[in-house]
């Protein structure tokens, strides 16, 4: 085995490509073509500008480095294991097995250094918005004269497959019109995707766009690594606009047979094919070899990481002294840590019929006050939505110091922006739309519920009793199918106490996102005692002396059921009400709790909710009856659709009566 | 009421202006901004371009126009009003009520002339593109020298709530690079959304950004009619590019007070402002008044399209001469039948396991020789999804004579466009991906669902039996969320033969979509016989002497449910094996069918499914037991995780055995 001669960034690009391939190889799965591709970029980006400490993986300063081409997984683990994470060889060795730290892709949480999940294509780019546009935000709002204690960037890997996605288009036009100037892309521009050549279906000018969202753009060779290296030196000096180097590469760089082909995208290159390789490249064919002059100069990069990390923590120091108030904040919402007290922050006093997001308009306000890490806007719904603070100025362009977000008609942007958001930590993101439109955003919602981060949705119009705008806008299946997503929360409140306290439940709630469903139209309130019950997430709202039969509802039909309870006593029938705002919260209760509240006994129970009834089932049993709706909407006026769609008191009644 | 002195185009654009407020007004619900800002360029293109016969809005060779902004529907029914469409002013008067033709956006098969649903954003523009595709595709197969038979252009207009959208983003990226230069959109470039300026948020340069991905751009200003009509002219001379033409346009048009502003969007301009706005434009105050010059005028341009009809008629008819073979294959694709004889198809002759997608394959490459009208592909998945035509070439620029689509990494881009394509005519449109990306397409999903369209959908790597990609790529409440979706039928086959039955379910039903949900790992074989009970969409696979319980599942689970059966013969428990590939059609089956799969008296049932067990309580009840999976999959190989996440025919057996 002889040693090739190699400079130290040489080392490290063909020190990933061993690995990857091997790793590949040894799961008999996974992508080995990008990080062969993209070896020399990344090479020059980790050693000579990534500002990180690999053993302090959470510096709350580090660069935030994004593979939102996560099927190359293995460049991101081969570079992490290089610089001195905590992530031994062994664990590339068992890349893609179960319990490892290694999976397919990247796993936010699974491994050091990891800092979002990506694979869906288009989700991490669109994350690294929400990462950059966090970091202005706080350094906007903490750093002093002479004091940057905010001061990163946030360096993102993509490829053709997430800029031809949408939530890139949204998420980077955002970013364009914000002028996040510390977000650069490293597009890896290999005219390569996974049917075959780019020009099958992908021949726009992908610089030419980004430079009419108001990037600065650049083209640069991938494997001349000076010329990345100047591309990402320029790149540096623009603070204004987002920068997207596109990167000409060889997917599969490397391979004497499948170099520049989609054969290299996506499966083991094979034995004979690994020793041809490492032969082209002139490394050892020894498994798993790596060129020690990698680790060197990536572990240097990685000390210097180390001492600036020193250097922040000393900056902190005299910050602390300086700005005491300023830095025990700063501490507190970078570890995640709520206002202590927030809970006890006095709700709006509700005194008359309102919708649940005119409520929870104003319940953010009280909150927002409270708790000044709420960052959020709405997809251009802010008046629909109710998601505005009052006399807060907007986040803009060289003005992070607003306090409310213009996220535009991009409900998807906005989902991936905001995980990037909870995910750089510092900031609790939400985000408006109509609740119709969560449909939009489900890729980044499933993303949020995944890596369990705190993330509040406020999804109104959430029926059809929005009316006249019709089935195109009127959510008929969306909280059956939010419901479905493992980890989300959806919370649908009955009146505005009732939203009082969903906002409660997701704010508290740090280890997961929250969907709130409310409504356009007006609803009376309810008992507020009673209400409280919905931290539960369902409760006994209005029972009846020695209960008969059991209605129970969620949101506006709450309503119904109430009055379905006055016609059943009018004909001597005692019902009790149950209120189910929340099936995750309330499942998540004591089995006591929720025979309490549903007493197996009582076996006549109907449910209302103007939706699919898919999952009823599970609370009225199969007795049971579900008034529901099992088809679109229409546009009318709402009370004629509640009438003409039988979602009605006497409706609930009769299918008591016709037990 | 004094008759002002107006130009014709000018009183069609103040006849739509006033139905357009009159009837938002009298609605109290609605948005009167559009119709008033883009009625100059609207009035421009249907008077003197749009090629259309009113009393026959089906004519196959029409051109087509498409309101992405859908909430502007009152632009589209003044056009249609005024143009001879059976759309009486009665039915504006009842805009956005119960049972009229005038819904709130425009809603297809409510109102004639309508050729698309609209109003959720990007959806139109997007359909558009499919529309367009569809046109150059069948001309390519029917138009002869002299016959040009298929030769109509597609018309948008489009907001900037539409460009801001992703599936926007997807769609014209894909019009470019196909160069479909008979796509013509007309950018509503008016300054104003919801929340306000676009400054707020969509700063973007709109035209560079169609540049860079191959358009014609141009910008005028959108209340010049001449400027309009020669933005037009120019666009009709390039085939080979779409062209988008940005209308500089204020919002709201002739409101003195509220033209140019957020105000204007959408809500009622209220009587006084309906009162100074009339006043403005010159026009009477009298309610629903229509200028006599502009029914004038656009009866024209109806009568003018009414006799291209006849002329293309007396065409068909000649080409009927020449093409006899043709010509009854163009009259059979535009009908939307389906070719006699289709389901004699001979089925592939399967023979051992084989993972669904790959009979999908199979199934799909012998039904697409019988069935000519099948046009689709993947977004970029061919060899994953198994969706190539063996030998077809692909549809690209100047050669739309292909047979296969390369849609891109573009998901919802391709359920947009396979839209447009279903509702254009003459196709009938499948796509690919997998199942974990249909969150990403679920906006056009819906539409599909709605408008009732036959649109396929091959969703393939159907579970965490893909394996090593992990959770990211492993559907787990993908199922649930799509069974949610009125009107979809969701098909999860348990072997190849069921994915024959799948297949032949998808291409019979006429009035909507079906969603395919296909494996990656190979499938056992089960009996053909007895596989073709899926065409009721659950059926007995494998009985047992006098049955005490059921056991019952869908696609790769079956085989568990079969061996679970194994074990609990072993034990002397007579289990019956009930498939379920698809809820919606078991569903629809009389009772009687389904008591006799399914009998009430044997209440000892477990399911088995890969995924959430949202729903499965309908068929298991009260006391059964479903295995299914309530959290995200991992990354390992599969069979690793079916036992780590218990789905194993032992716990299966179990869980009778634990009744």
């Amino acid at each position: 085995m002889t040693q090739p001669a190699t400079t130290p960034l040489q080392a490290v690009a063909n020190s990933i490509r061993v690995l990857a391939m091997d790793a590949v190889q040894k799961a008999n799965s996974g992508h080995p073509g990008l990080p062969l591709g993209m070896a020399d970029t990344a090479a020059v980006l980790w050693a000579k500008y990534l500002k990180f400490d690999p053993r302090q993986p959470q510096w709350p300063d580090r660069d935030r480095f994004i593979l939102s081409a996560g099927h190359g997984s293995m460049l991101l683990y081969a570079l992490l294991h290089l610089s001195g994470y905590d992530l031994p060889l062994a664990q590339l060795q068992q890349f893609r097995q179960w319990g490892s730290h290694t999976p397919g892709h990247p796993e936010y949480g699974e491994t050091p250094g990891v800092e979002t999940t990506t694979g869906p294509l288009g989700q991490g780019i669109s994350n690294a918005v929400g990462f950059a546009l966090a970091e202005q935000w706080l350094a906007a709002k903490f750093n002093r004269p002479d004091f940057p204690l905010v001061d990163h960037r946030t360096f993102v890997i993509a490829s053709d497959g997430d800029l031809m996605e949408g939530v890139s288009h949204e998420a980077c036009a955002l970013a364009g019109h914000l002028g996040l100037g510390k977000l650069i892309v490293l597009y890896d521009d290999n005219g390569i995707s996974i049917d075959g050549s780019t020009k099958l279906a992908f021949t726009e000018d992908v610089p030419a766009r980004f430079a009419a969202y108001g990037w600065r753009v650049a083209r640069v060779d991938g494997h001349d690594r000076t010329a990345v290296a100047a591309a990402i030196d320029a790149a540096l000096t623009d603070a204004e606009r987002p920068s997207l180097i596109a990167c000409r590469t060889t997917i599969g760089y490397g391979s004497p047979n499948r170099a520049g082909t989609a054969k290299a995208h996506g499966e083991p290159l094979g034995a004979e094919e690994i020793r041809l390789t490492k032969e082209a490249l002139g490394v050892p064919q020894e498994p798993f070899w790596v060129d020690p002059q990698a680790y060197e100069i990536l572990g240097t990069a990685g000390s210097k990481g180390a001492q600036r990390h020193e250097a922040w923590r000393d900056l902190l120091a005299l910050y602390e002294v300086a700005y005491p108030d300023l830095a025990a904040e700063f501490k507190r919402v970078m570890a995640g840590e709520l206002p202590p007290n927030w809970q006890e922050t006095p709700m709006p006093a509700f005194s008359s019929a309102m919708a649940t997001r005119a409520a929870s308009g104003q319940v953010l306000n009280v909150l927002a006050t409270a708790v000044p890490e709420l960052l959020g806007g709405s997809a251009d719904l802010t008046g629909s939505n109710n998601t505005d603070l009052k006399g807060a100025a907007d986040v803009q362009k060289g003005a992070f110091d607003g306090r409310y977000l213009r996220f535009g008609v991009r409900e998807h942007g906005m989902g991936a922006i905001m995980n990037g958001m909870a995910l750089h930590g510092g900031v609790i993101p939400y985000g408006g739309t109509f609740l119709v439109f969560s449909d939009y955003m489900r890729g980044a919602v499933r993303l949020a519920a995944l890596m369990r981060q705190q993330v509040i949705y406020v999804f109104t119009h959430d029926s059809i009793g929005l009316g006249e705008d019709g089935p195109t806008h009127q959510p008929i299946e969306h909280l059956a199918a939010l419901r479905a997503i493992p980890n989300l929360w959806v919370f649908r409140p009955a009146d505005a106490w009732e939203t009082a306290v969903a906002w409660q439940v997701a704010l508290a709630r740090r280890d997961g996102p929250t969907a709130l469903a409310l409504t356009r139209q007006k609803l009376p309130l309810l008992d507020r005692d009673a209400a409280q019950g919905a931290a539960q997430g369902g409760y006994v709202l209005a029972d009846a002396a020695d209960p008969q039969v059991i209605l129970m509802g969620s949101g506006s039909e709450v309503q119904i059921a109430l009055a379905a309870q006055a016609l059943l006593a009018d004909k001597g029938v005692a019902a009790r009400v149950v209120s189910l705002p929340c099936w995750e919260l309330f499942k998540a209760q004591p089995q006591a709790y929720r025979d309490a509240v549903l007493p197996p006994a009582i076996t006549a129970r109907v449910a209302i909710e103007a939706g699919v009834t898919l999952g009823w089932e599970q609370f009225v049993g199969t007795q049971g009856k579900v008034l529901g709706l099992e088809h679109f909407g229409a546009s009318a006026p709402y009370e004629r659709l509640y009438q003409e769609f039988g979602l009605t008191a006497e409706a609930m009644a009769a299918a008591i009566g016709n037990w």
